[in-house]
């Protein structure tokens, strides 16, 4: 029998649909075509062919825009939004418009251009946060910038264009409506009980453990009860913080093994699945905002998630803002804690 | 310069980002493999090879379950929801949840395995409307029941798994949360000017122009002010009406024509894309829902959307509910409006 499950935050039905069910084998993985090494921009010594960099990290030191990096953040060569400029709102007719300034940021998390999360080593995945906190700090200073969102396409089913491995950040003049919906929730719900909605979806998780996948001192991973993708997977910090860019270096070596956990049970159990990785992050400055988010210190919480894209997004997830998912996630979190253990 | 608009109805913001534009000739047509006759479930005289016929057109007369058909509605055989049992609506410990109950049907459009609706004759296309009148009407009268979603996914690209022309109907016992956005804004707009937020978004897209695409007696078509996919359309009734199953057989053969000459159009420019149809549509018995609609029928408008699937949905798109678009409606309207004149 099928089953409808709603999220807590987002207030989203999911429907679960067991007799839709794929078997996880039976996943289509579609791998991008290489890039050829004289196409690559983002190897050792291509540095001429990106933007200028914006941040890097060199332990033998040298100069930027040369080798000798282990990781480096350039602006994207076709962005999305462009830093440069006066911010202009104005309305057109009926409607509102803005120019679009921002900053479309790309990481690029390694010179190797087959060197995944997963295979890198721990201090290579912490690197890739470091550099995050790093740039959300830098441009968080910019007055014109409400918000700045960290993900990674990775795989051609998530919307990846290039494979050598890389994260993105996106920073805007506005705040997304799906933070504005989480940071409604949490508000809502700590005007009502006085507790954080994210501390007690924690607290729950914890506490029946059925879709709990790895655990560390600094974090769990599990599996929502209203997951809209099979074996998504969010990945929650055990101490309340708004702001990820406020996170401790120890912290972001905990993030980097939760993280890197997860991609690990994903390419064991899923045949190496594209995915989206999103960081959820606090908006900058939110008391200037038109509705201000007074108590979001303490009710909102910085979070991961990340989302494989086995099955696709279509008529029904457009029409109703609902999914149709075939994997109970109690189901996905035990194929998932049984690939970390083979592991 | 990169240009954020927002959508007024969601006040969803999309970024419109022309240097990320792909020349509409160079969009990836990505085809379904297709059945081999003995496979497919949809061809006349295969009828025993699917669930029992829930609705059909026999110009002929015929018996149910056999040949002669124009075109049949069946239960679909690895149905979302299931119209059998009790609505069970429980607490699951922290969590909300109740059972699938509802209905997942499909329309199969014509016996003609290759026969698409920009292809059909304009009876055939209205044919495919009046079967989704009929059957909301069935489904409304069943009181688990809040809301039918009429839609398509045509091509691989929009999530389709059979190539045999078809649209699916699933109806649900909760209200989708795009449909409530689109009822709560609708309803805050009449409360403050006392007119309806469709009809002035119709008369503001009527009065410029440049983002219209078509026009009959009863519809218009517009590339959306803040289109979320390049060459998206709105499809909009001129008359107000919150329910589509009221539709008069006039109006279904106005809004054949209207969808038929957009896919005609997408076909001539744009390689026969991928897309999504969708029917948004009032919810049934609404003063019986949580939160109450009193003004619906005076300021919410149905109306069908298509959404061309050319570019993916991302780490972006997940992450804050805006979308990323290389191409501006005006152009998008202006390249649809040539195809047709030429076509």
């Amino acid at each position: 029998m099928p089953e409808l499950r709603k999220d807590p935050v987002v207030g989203r039905w999911v429907v679960f649909s067991p007799e839709r069910q794929i078997r996880p084998e039976r996943y289509k993985c579609e791998e991008l075509l290489p890039t050829r090494p004289e196409d690559n921009p983002f190897l050792e010594g291509h540095e001429a062919y990106t933007p200028a960099e914006l941040y890097a990290i060199r332990p033998g030191g040298g100069a930027a825009n040369g080798p000798g990096w282990q990781l480096r953040v350039v602006s994207n060569r076709y962005p999305a939004l462009r830093v440069e400029g006066e911010l202009e709102k104005e309305a057109v007719g009926f409607y509102d418009r803005m120019n679009g300034i921002g900053a479309h940021e790309v990481i690029v998390e390694t010179p190797h251009p087959k060197l995944v999360l997963e295979k890198q080593n721990l201090a290579g995945v912490a690197r890739v946060f470091e550099s995050c906190r790093a740039r959300i700090l830098d441009l968080s200073r910019d007055q014109r910038l409400h918000y700045a969102l960290v993900f990674k396409n990775h795989g051609a089913m998530a919307g990846a264009t290039m494979p050598h491995p890389h994260t993105q950040l996106i920073a805007m003049p506005v705040t997304p409506i799906v933070l504005k919906e989480k940071l409604a929730a949490g508000r809502e719900y700590y005007v009502e009980k006085d507790r954080s909605l994210f501390g007690d979806i924690l607290q729950a998780e914890r506490k029946v453990g059925d879709r709990v996948v790895f655990e560390n001192d600094g974090f769990t991973v599990f599996c929502p009860f209203a997951s809209r993708f099979p074996f998504e997977t969010c990945i929650m910090p055990r101490q309340q913080a708004a702001d990820f860019q406020s996170s401790k270096d120890e912290v972001l070596v905990q993030l980097a093994e939760a993280v890197q956990r997860v991609l690990q049970a994903y390419a064991a159990a899923l045949n190496q699945p594209s995915y989206n990785l999103i960081l959820h992050n606090a908006p900058f400055r939110r008391s200037r905002q038109p509705n201000a988010w007074t108590t979001i210190d303490a009710d909102f919480r910085w979070h991961v998630e990340i989302l494989p894209r086995l099955t696709g997004v279509a008529g029904f997830e457009f029409g109703t803002g609902f999914y149709i998912n075939p994997t109970l996630p109690e189901e996905a979190a035990g194929i998932l804690r049984e690939a970390l253990t083979r592991g």
